[in-house]
């Protein structure tokens, strides 16, 4: 059994990961690159590779074309954009991620950029380092309106850091009401739009699916109130990037904090207003995190090498979240 | 009985403050000028006033010697240092103050700075703004060990609010160890030399005085750890800004967080480190709790015309205080 592990850093932060793989007698190769591995490079090294822990690095049909012995494809993190998985279960690889690892760190992005919003303390910084004190009024959070859509993994765990911090009024919306927050003080489920209309703050916890791709847009965007801030640490389209940034510049909101974006690295528009908090695909870049994350796929990798059940494989919907954007797109291409 | 309002703004926020004034029959006038009242115009207008409800314009020597029938100053707020307590207190003037009202705001404000710093949110945001897409890796706020020195009516607040959010390790120092904190699980008293030494963050929270002053100097940063944070959100000058500009230069500290400075408006060397989270001085500036330091003023104002005692006054260590250094200024100039 062969092991490559295409991530990059691995064991550095914490040595355990290869550790594990020592202890369990498994040979491995790792990136030498010190960087995300192109498809090509990657393309190259696949052929004799039996298991990849692998990082955003594109897993495309060119790499699964020539991965002839590939059996598995443990996914260090939650994003699953980066792999072909129509194409993997066609040749029988199976997948598998780390869903739960990075929530903690995403919900510490959140919250803090919740707290910088609502007192502005992001412009404040811009503005002192261009040598200007300029003062600006704020909010309490906890005395303020805040709305959560999508309450999964991370929506729930920034709902109970802002209970636990005594906030005032919380709404929730989710495709289905999470028995959790049903009758808990200060927490309403509420409709999508009856969110947007109330919330001082709006912060987006939805996956990227075909239906998520841009649910907050002008439309959304316009039901909002003009003092309200939007915060998205979900995924880049979810919130329309044009569409924000057109409202921050007709101050239709007072403020924004995005970390992901369509395209990565971004360099567009909203680098250009002050008022949008902007941070570099940074949610899961938690020391601790990344470590769990390093460690769960490859306990995981071992685990399957010994042949006992893989604990955290994709789940079906994923695949037929896939198949349906296939059939959409060979429909209307 | 003749109120000036000096402050500005004045029951913009809320207007209760202006109604309370209405509703108890007091004539009052407030500052027309938009801003913080100039020494010299203050001292134009302060012989016919009896009450003062104040912001933080300077009522020095030349304007107390102007104010012969001035018995009452109002503090809209908790800062002393433009008050001239002693000449006040030789004419007779009691002074009274909101001590509580900012505390809330503050803590959200050093909460926010704290989420920043442990995750680089900050610098994050200064690349994005440069267009450089640089990804940084942090700790998590909960995981790690955060220590408050000073713990009255903010830091005990922090300590609440990071027990609350489940932090691992809080470690505490003050003059005297407060009970509510004794035998708190993960909370521990402890040295301020050992706090330097091992918390991942340290954030100071204690009032302005000649023993606090400079209390965090090159000495105590070169005691923290390398990648640790510093955070001041109390006074300027607690933290000595060269020694700390010299820290962050020199890659000594990894990060800091600072709202106050010795001379404000600041523009000095920490503008120029892109480390240095800098607000101007905004931690009261919530508007729930400026306009509960207004309405607090303006009780005091109200109760103290109709004959009843201050709910608030100055307590009398910060007159002794000001003896203290005014005899230590007169034997030393």
């Amino acid at each position: 059994m062969k092991v490559l592990v295409s991530t990059s850093p691995f064991g550095a932060i914490d040595r355990r990961p290869r550790e594990l793989l020592e202890a369990a007698g498994i040979s491995y190769t790792v990136n030498t690159y010190g960087r995300k591995m192109r498809e090509d490079e990657l393309a190259e090294l696949i052929p004799d590779v039996d298991v990849l822990i692998a990082g955003t690095e594109q897993i495309s049909n060119v790499v699964l074309t020539k991965a002839n012995k590939l059996r598995l494809i443990c996914r260090v993190g939650i994003g699953l954009d980066s792999v072909d998985l129509i194409e993997a279960e066609r040749k029988g690889v199976r997948v598998s991620y780390t869903p739960d690892a990075p929530s903690a760190a995403v919900v510490d992005l959140t919250l803090g950029m919740m707290f910088s919003l609502m007192r502005s303390t992001h412009l404040a910084n811009l503005k002192m380092h261009e040598g200007q004190w300029t003062r600006f009024f704020g909010k309490r959070l906890v005395e303020s309106t805040i709305g959560i859509i999508g309450v999964g993994r991370i929506g729930s765990k920034v709902t109970d850091s802002l209970v636990n911090l005594g906030c005032k009024e919380i709404l929730l919306h989710d495709l289905e009401r999470k028995a959790a927050w049903q009758n808990k003080e200060n927490v309403t489920w509420a409709s999508k739009d009856q969110i947007l209309g109330m919330a001082d703050l709006v912060s987006v916890h939805v996956p990227r699916t075909v239906d998520t791709v841009g649910m907050i847009g002008a439309r959304e965007i316009a039901l909002m109130k003009d003092d309200s801030f939007l915060v998205n640490t979900a995924r880049g389209g979810i919130v329309d990037e044009d569409a924000l940034a057109e409202a921050l510049i007709g101050n239709k909101l007072a403020g924004a904090a995005v970390d992901v974006f369509e395209s990565e690295p971004y360099s567009g528009k909203l680098t250009e207003i002050d008022q949008c908090f902007l941070t570099s695909h940074m949610g899961s870049m938690s020391l601790d995190c990344r470590a769990r994350m390093e460690i769960e796929a490859t306990e995981e990798a071992e685990r399957w090498i010994k042949g006992a059940a893989l604990r955290q494989p994709v789940p079906e919907f994923e695949y037929e979240m896939r198949r349906v954007e296939q059939r959409e797109s060979n429909k209307h291409g």
